[in-house]
């Protein structure tokens, strides 16, 4: 059998049936030389359509009807899509997440995916026909239907990569690739044709919102090649590849930030054994994201503990956080969402030094102000007033010639 | 375990948020004294909507992407509806066709109910859960979603009844029962508080549109009692009854009639055996209902063959036709979509005599001429032409005393 390709379109993708026409051009033609596999998102603006009709009965709806509700979104472009390749001369078959068994977690709205029927998907493209799946959908093993939240058909379609065997994931959106970071912010911002995953990972992860970050780790977990490209206009995009052993890496390929944060910090805590746990366990199990986390070194036998989660899940661990304010034995609890994070991402920062002061230097030489630091191998984090965010990505794009 | 009641509402029932709360206001105060399972149509504009969708990629998109697009209404009606209960503290779960394992034939579109889980609803409303049902939905033994044809909503929500021996199907809908002819066209309709089964069956089979009539099919064949009322306001509706042996039937309870009909005459045909099943199994076989079939007698062994079937069909029927007219040797094929059917129903009508003759010199005094004539038991179904039928109706309300 001829090589396997997923081809996954998002949301603007899709956006109407005008666009579905085009989507379903670049099926076509990719179809002559390679056996396709496409995984659809919801044509943009349907999900949130209903949800707006959910929230009118009230604002925290039953998550399993919340799920049941939204996916209908990805069904309905799924089929459409596969009239559209019909209507071109192209065999195709719509197929839900029942209907491949995309088993999942039964944490609804943020499923997490266990296994897929590859065996059936396969046998579908034995027959030549194309399988036109559902992302962002699952069930699980009770056969509800769940989520797997916010741009989670990357996931789905790299999931399906790589159960399949798949030659390369082609994630399909409204840009041309990825940049060193987002071009309405620096002007010069410049496509890059490769990043390896890992910079990828960091850069997904920090907001650089190209693809979503379990996506990422999936790709990388598995070893699948993705390449993210426009479906507005020709182009090779930014292929993430596995490995880049080759190539000198740049030693900063990136810059990300995410406006959209809120910072906990527990102030007084006592700095026992247990205490990271006892205050992330709830929070994780709850299936939220944490980001930063910090922990200053302690005074007395108390100490800070800070870390930033996504605006949205802001009441949720607001709620967990005074629950366990005895147990814990926190004194105060200070939440602060006039935040954002920005995010220096290189692999090659690993091997050449100075990358975090030559940081530090230009932005306190332009008056920004870092309120936490936070380093891992390839990425530098830094959280700052929100305010200051524009400025903080253009000087950096500007220290370290992103745009050469 | 206390009694069980299927309710269904249709699609103007649930046409908006608010609309939904109000069903879900009828169903908590019945949940009080019954076990209820609820049946529920798509938004009304939903399916339309979703239908327009799909004719962009042709008028006869493939049966079953169509199927799967078009599904997704009840699905979100569902869950909406499930949410809209659990905001007034009733426990509630949306169930798709496939979570009920709601199993049909593969005639996509017009798919025929098989069988459907009784023990898993049965295991739900035991819990003090009311199972909120997608109408309209089934699944082929492969797993592809189907539809049951417009209206087919109906006969979920009775053959649902019928599985788990429920005392009563309330089918909830946009009137407030079965009324003697269409209040529209008839002034002084009047509405019904009960009819048999069989009547029932005539006026939804000529188009009274109140209720589907393989619902009714249905609710006959497995003794279900099924009640007619409005969801929009209080009313006991019109009760359709197994058994209607203690009453004396009025020979007429009502006039139905369908204007979306088609008359196909195929002239010159060999009056031999088979050339009737020849005609008709194709047609058959399509899943399309023939209506009004009538064959003259032979002049020279040669007869005319003519039937009716709903607009919609006609293309399809057409091609049939044709592609048979070696075999069946027909000399010419005429169509005439300028038809309409109307009938008189009434139970008494097999002990009392002179109906039929008094219908039609009423008719004729109003100068309508009735192009073909076929009576059942209780049933006489007239062709005439489409521009005479609020005529024909008036003039057969009055002369039968409806409004009495």
């Amino acid at each position: 059998m001829s090589e396997i390709i997923v081809q996954k379109f998002g949301g603007t993708s899709v956006g109407s049936v005008d666009r579905i026409e085009e989507v379903a051009e670049i099926i076509k033609k990719a179809s002559k030389e390679k056996k396709i596999i496409v995984v659809v998102s919801a044509m943009s603006g349907e999900t949130n359509k209903l949800i707006t009709l959910a929230n009118h009965f009230g604002e925290n709806p039953d998550k399993r009807e919340f799920d049941a509700l939204v996916s209908t979104g990805e069904t309905i472009s799924s089929a459409l899509l596969a009239m559209a390749l019909h209507s071109k001369g192209i065999s195709a078959k719509s197929y839900s997440a029942s209907q491949i068994s995309m088993k999942t977690t039964d944490s609804f709205s943020k499923a997490k995916i266990l296994d897929v029927d590859a065996k059936k998907i396969l046998k579908v493209i034995d027959d030549d026909i194309i399988p036109i799946i559902t992302g962002f959908q699952g069930i699980t093993e009770g056969g509800d239907v769940t989520t797997l939240g916010r741009g989670g058909s990357d996931t789905t379609a790299v999931a399906i990569a790589a159960q399949v065997g798949a030659k390369r994931c082609d994630i399909f959106t409204d840009v041309d690739g990825v940049y060193t970071t987002d071009p309405k912010i620096v002007s010069n911002a410049k496509k890059l044709d490769s990043i390896t995953m890992e910079e990828m990972l960091e850069l997904a992860g920090q907001g650089a919102k190209v693809m979503q970050t379990r996506a990422v780790e999936f790709a990388n977990k598995f070893d699948v090649p993705v390449r993210v490209l426009s479906s507005f206009k020709e182009g090779s995009g930014t292929l993430i590849s596995l490995e880049d052993e080759t190539m000198e890496n740049a030693a900063v390929s990136g810059i990300a930030f995410q406006k959209d944060q809120v910072k906990f910090t527990l102030h007084g805590v006592g700095d026992i054994p247990g205490t990271a746990f006892k205050i992330l366990g709830p929070i994780s199990e709850g299936d939220i994201e944490v980001d930063v986390i910090v922990q200053n070194v302690s005074v007395d036998d108390k100490t800070d503990f800070t870390f930033t989660v996504s605006s949205e899940d802001q009441e949720v661990v607001e709620n967990i956080i005074n629950s366990i304010k005895e147990e814990v034995n926190y004194k105060e609890l200070m939440i602060d969402s006039n935040i954002a994070k920005v995010s220096i991402v290189g692999a090659g920062m690993r091997t050449q030094t100075g990358v975090a002061s030559r940081a530090f230097k230009a932005l306190s030489n332009n008056n920004v102000n870092i309120e936490i630091i936070c380093t891992s191998e390839i990425k530098i984090t830094m959280v700052i007033d929100k305010s200051l965010v524009d400025k903080a990505v253009n000087v950096l794009h500007d220290e370290f010639e992103l745009d050469k």
